[in-house]
């Protein structure tokens, strides 16, 4: 399995070779796109993928991605980098130039439903959820054969409110020894302290069995059965210090009705939460979201 | 106009001749369909269609939708409901028996958005809402000329908090004049009286621009904004005194994304806000609506 | 996991301990549902879900499925289907009655393109697809280590037009040795014989990775992508000896744009192939499905 | 109700005023963007909207639509589109530079059922359809009242195909006094000739029953039902020559069962013609539609 996944991701490595990313947040103002398309057309970029925004015609905030390709890019990212660094202070630009077949380093923290990891897994092997899973941690046993058996590291480690603390003392160093740039929640159940969030500002992805912003909190399927609702949702969303309240990344519902007990809102809420999670990693580990106030950019 | 939808009407009505709703709610026991079914064969009644749900296996409550057609049952529709009355009170039934080319006599009450009422207009018109749409009564004059050019009578009313009462005292003059079943709440834009509502105990159906229980109350689109969700939704419901919290009936949902304002949502939600309460009322004349607890079991 | 499943495949079968499940088919006449009714009254059953269809008012043809539950039905079984001979006969009924705890054994062939297996790998090891899934058979090796981790029979055997009488020989004994009553065409990719399919009416479900009739046969994303399609299906069906033209149980969809190449489309394929095909399995395993003339009475 | 569309169109006039649209497709190469973007940029332009598409890495076609905003453009839209010229030449550009509160003149054809005419009235009465609808062209009377209600010329031509080439002589003068630049067939359900649809290349949207390229021709919901499908669709498109295999502009569909009849299989299908139509018209002239061979690239 692990030589096959080598074989995957080699593929995505090399067909991406040469391509880069771009992504540029400023204040709008006419001429951003002139002085970037033309940085780039005269360092031998070509343009494979643009997309645009700007929160307000008037005093907005300007959003920019591009994909581009460019010969030996590998050798002279450095050099593109600090070409651009005029253009980037003359619009204030907060920005990034990276190479596609970067993968990111990504941890999965799980318990014991693992129909969210199992997703992720599987589109891993497809080729269609190209990151490093460096290593995976859980509260419970359930993951650990499925994990190992793809050769990644599993980490057990027991997790509950009272030594929250301790716990996640480990995993900072644990996650700091990977060098994770990526944490996906795939149906952890455990609550993170803001100390551990504010080390990863907007870079854990959680996701929340319910259509938000209804039902925040815990069972919301049970909620959610009590209410009668006739559709059920899952959300994927960064994790902030505010619970279920971080910014939106995905959603998508199911249509159920009354013969529909909780338990059967659960088993059909599976399906959503597996795709809507996968979604929203996938977008994340390709540079597709972009962050302003607490409301996501999604460039798909 | 007014010839046309007679024609139609007759025509539903005319096809229908013959057809019988039964409706059955009670304690859950062994026997019920049995004796039901026994009680329609003997007496010539042929079953079209049936739907059935318990609560719950143990001491669950059981509920019956039967759509029958009979001979002569114009005639004979008396007889058949006394014969009935010893099965009704040996299983504790609450139940009706009633003619499918009955329509129900129906008030909408409109603001100055007039999407919904077109929509129930355009079913009508269609031949998909088959009810009798006695009257509309607005607070705001956008409304009269089509529904005065489709010969309906419409009752400008002004109305807002301070008038509250003196206004809903006229507007139950009105709907008993017109012997009203069913009050459709088409983006009315007002809150009913605690009085006004235990006049029609589910009877009344409201449309909330919002996937309930997400945004109660007022603006829900500008807080769906505010939240940044990627998809909006919007809620059909029978009024309670409790807003905006009473049975859900029916609830859909349509994409957006982070380029899509406060505006764009509420135009974008129109769409839906349309259908869902179109099916609602669809439902609720055809009698496939049952009410149990702060639920809808809905036969369709 | 042998041991993981036999505890939910346990679970399952005490939980539908005292469930049995009567499926008919009669022409329509009166008094059918109270003969029936009556029937399971007498004999000590309680009706939990019901569901019937009557195809055409006039000389239609009336389809039902009863799940009823009943003490010590294990034992009494055969008497009860005896007592219920006369009555089968008095309406020309084709009819079954069996219990729901006894699973259906069932053959998934695949290719190499595993997302369809493992997704019902999945919905079986979470308890939603209560199957004895007895074999797999191949033409290819891929799925070999998934399948024999879980301990089920995988069965290799080449494929290819030339040599498909001989192999459908291998495949029918194999069959016949597991008593197999449904087989899975889990991407399968071969086209099977008129003979093969007449040992296994309306009990072979094929999946077929378009939005049938559209683009019937080989290839269905590349014609997909070359008629420029806005949405891509799939569609789950009966197989049949005409090529993709058996009764249809399933289909769904999923939005494209003119950005995705045939090879996106397969991709976003693979997501609605493996749901829709779940679907139907979980559908004829519960005996929900009714094949009258080349359609599905869907009964969920 | 005159005055009100002339407040609604002028309301909308004056918002888009200075807004411009650039359209362009071309041969891809390195630069496009960039001396667009400088074009604009020293002009005085500030880019709001952007999309670009490239059918293919290598030799591929290169499409861009820009919405930008530039005062007095009332004025100088001459004088840009002669500066644009050497720009448009070096990278062989088909190109348009157009005002974006510059109404198209559109056509509506319609037979006698009248859900998707009265789609469009109403999306146009709402402000999201804004567009000069010049004249409907009927082979019914149906039609007449609503559409003489609103103040647009209705003209009433028997068609059929005995009598085809003469109507069309008669429409082809209509449609050039009115400078007709769209024609929506609105359920017209008349074949046009070739001779006809060469006038309009790209610039008649049809509204096709069925979920394209299943069941084309005539029927196509009774076909469907024969089928027993589980979704029914509709489609919009470019017509061409060949019927019904013009561009898919858009395409939606919804889900129906085994009770859904042929007729019933229409009333539902009337819902999703009515919205993939109106989509496709409002993209339409929007100008976010583009043609390459037999796709459509929607920039929306």
């Amino acid at each position: 399995m692990k030589s096959y996944m080598n074989k995957k991701l080699d593929h995505y490595k090399t067909s991406n070779e040469g391509n880069v990313r771009l992504l540029v947040s400023c204040p709008d103002q006419p001429g951003i796109v002139a002085a970037v398309s033309a940085f780039l057309f005269k360092n031998g970029a070509n343009i494979i993928e643009s997309h645009q925004y700007t929160t307000d015609p008037e005093n907005g905030r300007f959003f920019l991605r591009i994909l581009f390709e460019k010969n030996n890019i590998k050798e002279e990212i450095l050099e593109l980098q600090q070409k651009f660094t005029p253009i980037a202070e003359q619009f204030q630009m907060h920005w990034s130039i990276t190479l596609a077949n970067e993968l990111k380093k990504m941890a999965i923290f799980v318990s014991k439903e693992l129909h969210c990891l199992h997703e992720l897994i599987w589109e891993w092997q497809s080729g269609n959820l190209m990151a490093d899973i460096a290593l995976v941690i859980s509260n419970h046993e359930e993951a650990r054969e499925i994990v190992e058996s793809l050769h990644i590291p599993f980490h057990y480690m027991k997790a509950n409110k009272e030594i929250r603390k301790e716990v996640e003392t480990k995993q900072l160093e644990l996650l700091e020894r990977y060098q994770i740039e990526l944490i996906v929640l795939a149906r952890y159940m455990q609550i993170l302290t803001p100390s551990f969030v504010s080390h990863f500002p907007n870079q854990i992805i959680n996701i929340h069995h319910s259509f938000l912003p209804a039902f925040i909190g815990a069972n919301p399927y049970k909620k959610a059965y009590d209410r009668g609702v006739k559709l059920i949702g899952a959300t994927s969303h960064y994790v902030t210090n505010d619970l279920d309240e971080g910014p939106i990344i995905e959603q998508d519902i199911e249509r159920v009705d009354h013969r529909d007990d909780a338990a059967a809102l659960k088993n059909i809420g599976r399906t959503i939460e597996r795709s809507v999670l996968a979604r929203a990693v996938k977008w994340h580990i390709e540079d597709r979201i972009l962050v302003h106030e607490n409301k996501t950019i999604v460039f798909n």
